[in-house]
């Protein structure tokens, strides 16, 4: 017996929660929760600082179940912990619509579910930003933050890449509150790890600078004894906890039968006799729950010790950490914005939009301090270090730029970490082709709606001889299709700090910023209080007579539309512009300012080097869409543009042959 | 002086052809080709099996720039080696609109780039792919193919999370004859490696069971002992090459500022004095041209010695193998195809198209003995191991079966190097969502042209309470958006065969197939000799008179489309119904079925349980759109469909109001 009976009932308590509800639901993964139980009890009875009744504490530990699947597990801790949130009805109504308790932890449904998990490995490298973000506020505040990091790991978060990505930045930096347990299970759901895999995830860790422990999983006072030692560690550490999924389901049990689907009655009667458990369904002995429940207000204890440090901070400071906190931006941002725009105007000055990006930066990260800057080692192309960030290093955590390394699964999952641990807006930047590296987490950040802004230079054809694996041709549209995302593509310096407004100021939206590699004009000549990309779109040139002609742009290829704008109406052509920074603002904006924005000249061409998926909202199945339907290739970026006939002859020839055919039309 | 004069002077023939052209283009990546010259001069001049007159010889050596940025090392040892297919001119044009030798290697391009690379860590799992081909076909035709498969990985290589998948499924696999050498020059774009990453390289891969070696990355004939030992290991090897990032530049060498731009003519001009390079830009001197071309001479025997090897083969094996590797589909296939699709009109079976899949594999795999089926770690929910599939493991390489493990972006990308090896088609499974995970080498498999078949199950929320982290919604519009990619989308078991056969016939397009979990009813009940879903999309159900409504839909919501078409029948309402199984086929069509198919039907409706974009172009923008415009919840699939309002009492009832609005106006 390597438990007393004390331990073995409180870690059964989340194993029979976890048994019914799955059970009930008829959905479900007991596999973890019963192996990971004793885990999870000696980490929220004996370390975790939390408190059930004030949950957003922002300095409690933080604890990521990265093996989401495994979510009744969770549901479980924090039931028996006090959480308010979950009643026992609400463990009844497990994965059912409407119901709070979803099939993985949902970041926002309950109180105590830090992040969402599910896509393996995310949850580990969101840890990682915790941990950061920890860190990072403790060189602002000093010990007013100074958590643990808790993640919970399956041997799926292990295998996704995205691991390597996290762990190795972890161990670089040092992240020595951050602590990772290992549910060394040896089981998958194709059956034995050793189907797939060898590694020695020890000396793989190891090998990152990780301080590496190995334990019995199932042995309470041994996982304990691995935690106090964790939490002396100067390194990271991964705790190795040896256990057997579906722990007490005698026929099931270390197979992988018991990872994805309910036990089914007869098991569950034979668990109930092998694990000594005779209470019925759902149903807690009250001496069981007192037990957990005790410790929930132990926990809670460290709370009310913090609330007395907060107090005694001065309150200037307090003030800022409370904003901080709530993500609110500071008072002079708007004012600063809005100086920054009447110069750009006196300036008229030709960049490419990375390099307004980097403009504007100098003026936000002057008055907008949690910015954490970043790049996954394009910092000099991606133009994201302002002059005011001095890089981050694991001797030095006041800066605010972090080299993410060649790493952009990470870092997007980083920066959701990041902004989940409260106190920052992260921002990172690699090449917009690179996006599909981290598609996963720029989709957690939408689905958890979180503020993450993405910097994607480089964002076109346009970017020139590195060619079509460089060339983004279909990410515009793949990213507009996501949910809950802003893609910005800014034309000039002008929309590109207006942008950068509305994403710091899109507090339950990620962003995009999609960027130019190339130089492009001032557009924009005209100094305009009013933020004109939070419409989405609008009308930057109008026609001269009822428009024959309405040419809709984004980004770089604005310019093009508005060159043709002008060789149209020299012609006698009436002709609109309207500038397109931003689909989704856009398809917010009421009917009837859509329908008039798009108008009803008879033309309507769309222009922008990438494919055609989401144009036809705005040009209709029969407009003209001038752009690419295939991969870029090498060459220059303007021997690229004129080969793929994104040009203003083009489309000024188009739209003069198209008013030839409707004339055509007309005579017959 | 570590190298001889003649060493030295054939690894500055490739230092200073790269030097050259990237000056002439004004554009390129000096930094690798400098540094890594020494490694690939002892490569290509000792043990490289190739042969530069019959480059596509089929147990030539695999040689994969995985640090693609470097394509100037390789375009320089092709010329030097005496590839017919790079003349001087062509270095001259580097990176110019429609010269051959492109920014980064494209496959395809020029003979002896063995595949596109660009994007890092993605040639490092292409020559995993590789290597794993080797060894199926050696299980098949034994020592006919026996060959090593070479990569050149730099430090970002190594960072991505994509390199830790393919190295441990490598390691676990035991591919011994996979060689990695590691320009380990301690240098990336943002500065030095120790910027962002202080990992033990060897060490890590040592724990995945690799053979580790370190050398001076300068030194020929230490390099050269260390290959040599390399080939005679039972595991894979990695050799760590120091080296210096721009060898020779006196004053930029071992800097970033080597890495990604040229050199310029003064530091031209000291570089040559520093390494003794006399020859005019872009001339090789004579001897050490020479030497090279005889190198390529000598390393072609290996090639006629095989000549000989494969004559004696018994003939019915050569025809086998020859079609193997030629790509073409056994005979049988189309006429198996036939007969199963007999028996499915007669079976009627009501079953999910995961499982249609699968039991379509079972009739393919049968006949189509060059197919290797896989999965990450969901073989059981994908539904990709037929009956006949062994699984390969590191002591039988005679199945056809990987369990990729839970590492979905190195089997798309190892997918795509057995496709680029020759011999096999390879599909792989995972849940459509975590398509995100693979993104980058999907978007390789489409812009190399492969046949490589992703099949993608649980593709909509009828998977039901794994909840919104499970779901797609914005997936089947962000793989639509992809350029030479089909999606198909079948909506029970008789588009399933016929959505398998047309991915098996795409030789220069990849496929995902998108498959329900839910169970579907055979729609098309009867036999038709032509596969209709070559069209992309057509007419399933006809309207009885003048159709009022046309109805689309594709997968599992064509079945509510078919009850839709029933209940407005009923009611008087002529109503027609279109499936849509693949948009891509449907737009190659002929303009005229196009606008045929679509009619003119005063109500079009498009039904399917995802993001509008894209439909725009069957239903118009006023066209009425019924799927979803948000994430998905956690339920059951009958609830959640119902809860969206994707259902037949929704299309009914929504086509009525539209009806009744036209009638309206017409009154009016």
């Amino acid at each position: 017996m390597k438990n007393n009976q004390q331990q073995n009932q409180m870690a059964n308590a989340i194993r029979f929660l976890a048994i019914d509800a799955i059970e009930k639901a008829n959905s479900g993964h007991p596999g973890l929760p019963m192996g990971a139980a004793d885990i999870a009890t000696v980490l929220y009875t004996k370390f975790l600082a939390h408190d059930p009744q004030k949950p957003h504490w922002p300095n409690r530990d933080r604890f990521v179940l990265s093996a989401g699947h495994g979510s009744m597990l969770l549901y479980a801790l924090l039931y028996l912990s006090g959480y308010e949130d979950i009643g026992i009805e609400d463990l009844k109504n497990f994965r059912q619509l409407g119901a709070k308790l979803a099939g993985h932890p949902e970041y926002g449904h309950v109180a105590g579910v830090e992040t969402t998990t599910g896509p393996l490995g995310q949850g580990l490298a969101n840890a990682v930003g915790m941990a950061l973000g920890e860190r990072l506020q403790n060189a602002r505040f000093g010990d007013l933050i100074n958590h643990y990091t808790y993640a919970l790991v399956g041997d799926g978060c292990l295998m996704e890449g995205i691991s390597q990505e996290a762990l190795s930045l972890a161990g670089h930096l040092k992240l020595h509150k951050l602590i990772v347990l290992w549910d060394d299970n040896n089981i998958s759901i194709d059956g034995e790890i050793s189907l797939a895999d060898s590694t020695d995830q020890i000396a793989r860790f190891k090998a990152s600078g990780w301080n590496t422990l190995k334990v019995d999983g199932h042995d309470q006072a041994a996982i304990a004894c691995a935690i106090e030692t964790a939490r002396h560690s100067d390194k990271p550490t991964l705790i190795a906890c040896k256990t057997t999924i579906g722990f007490g389901a005698p026929n099931k049990a270390g197979t992988n039968k018991v990872h994805g689907a309910p036990l089914g009655a007869r098991e569950i009667a034979e668990t109930r006799i092998a694990l000594g458990w005779e209470a019925e369904p759902f149903v807690i002995p009250a001496d069981i729950l007192d037990n957990w429940r005790l410790a929930g207000l132990n926990a809670a204890k460290k709370r009310q010790k913090w609330e007395a440090e907060l107090d005694a901070l001065p309150v200037s400071e307090r003030v800022e950490f409370e904003r901080f906190m709530r993500g609110d931006l500071v008072g002079g941002f708007d004012s600063a914005v809005d100086a920054y725009k009447q110069k750009l105007v006196e300036k008229r000055s030709v960049v490419a939009t990375r390099k307004a990006s980097e403009m504007a930066l100098e003026v936000i990260n002057e008055v907008v301090l949690e910015t954490i800057g970043g790049s996954a080692d394009l910092t000099g192309s991606n133009n994201t270090k302002s002059s005011q960030m001095k890089s981050i290093s694991a001797n030095d955590f006041s800066g605010r730029y972090l080299h993410y390394g060649i790493r952009e699964h990470a870092m997007g999952a980083i920066m959701n970490g990041l902004a989940l641990h409260g106190g920052f807006i992260p921002y990172g930047g690699t090449f917009l082709c690179f996006s599909d590296y981290m598609r996963s987490a720029m989709r957690l950040s939408s689905l958890m709606g979180l503020r993450v802004i993405y910097v994607m230079t480089h964002d076109s054809i346009g970017l020139g001889e590195d060619g079509p694996t460089h060339q983004p041709v279909e990410h515009l549209a793949s990213l507009r299709a996501m949910p809950n995302h802003f893609v910005f593509r800014p034309a000039d310096s002008m929309e590109t700090v207006e942008c950068w407004q509305l994403a710091l100021k899109a507090r339950k939206t990620p962003s995009t910023l999609a960027l130019s590699r190339q130089n492009l004009p001032l557009l924009r000549q005209e100094y305009e209080e009013e933020n004109l990309c939070m419409l989405g779109a609008y009308e930057l040139l109008t026609a001269s007579d009822e428009p024959k002609v309405t040419l809709f742009a984004s980004g770089s290829e604005l310019q093009i539309a508005v060159q043709a704008h002008a060789v149209l109406e020299e012609k006698g052509i009436p002709t609109r512009v309207v500038s397109v920074p931003c689909f989704e603002l856009f398809f917010q904006q009421s009917y009837s300012y859509q329908r008039a924005l798009i108008g009803a000249a008879p033309i309507k061409i769309a222009i922008e080097a990438a494919v055609r998926q989401g144009w036809d909202r705005f040009i209709g199945w029969n407009g003209i869409f001038i752009g690419m339907d295939s991969f870029g290739v090498s060459g220059t970026g303007d021997d690229l543009y004129a080969h793929f006939g994104i040009t203003c002859e083009n489309v000024v020839a188009t739209a003069e042959k198209e008013l030839g055919k409707i004339k055509e039309k007309s005579i017959k």
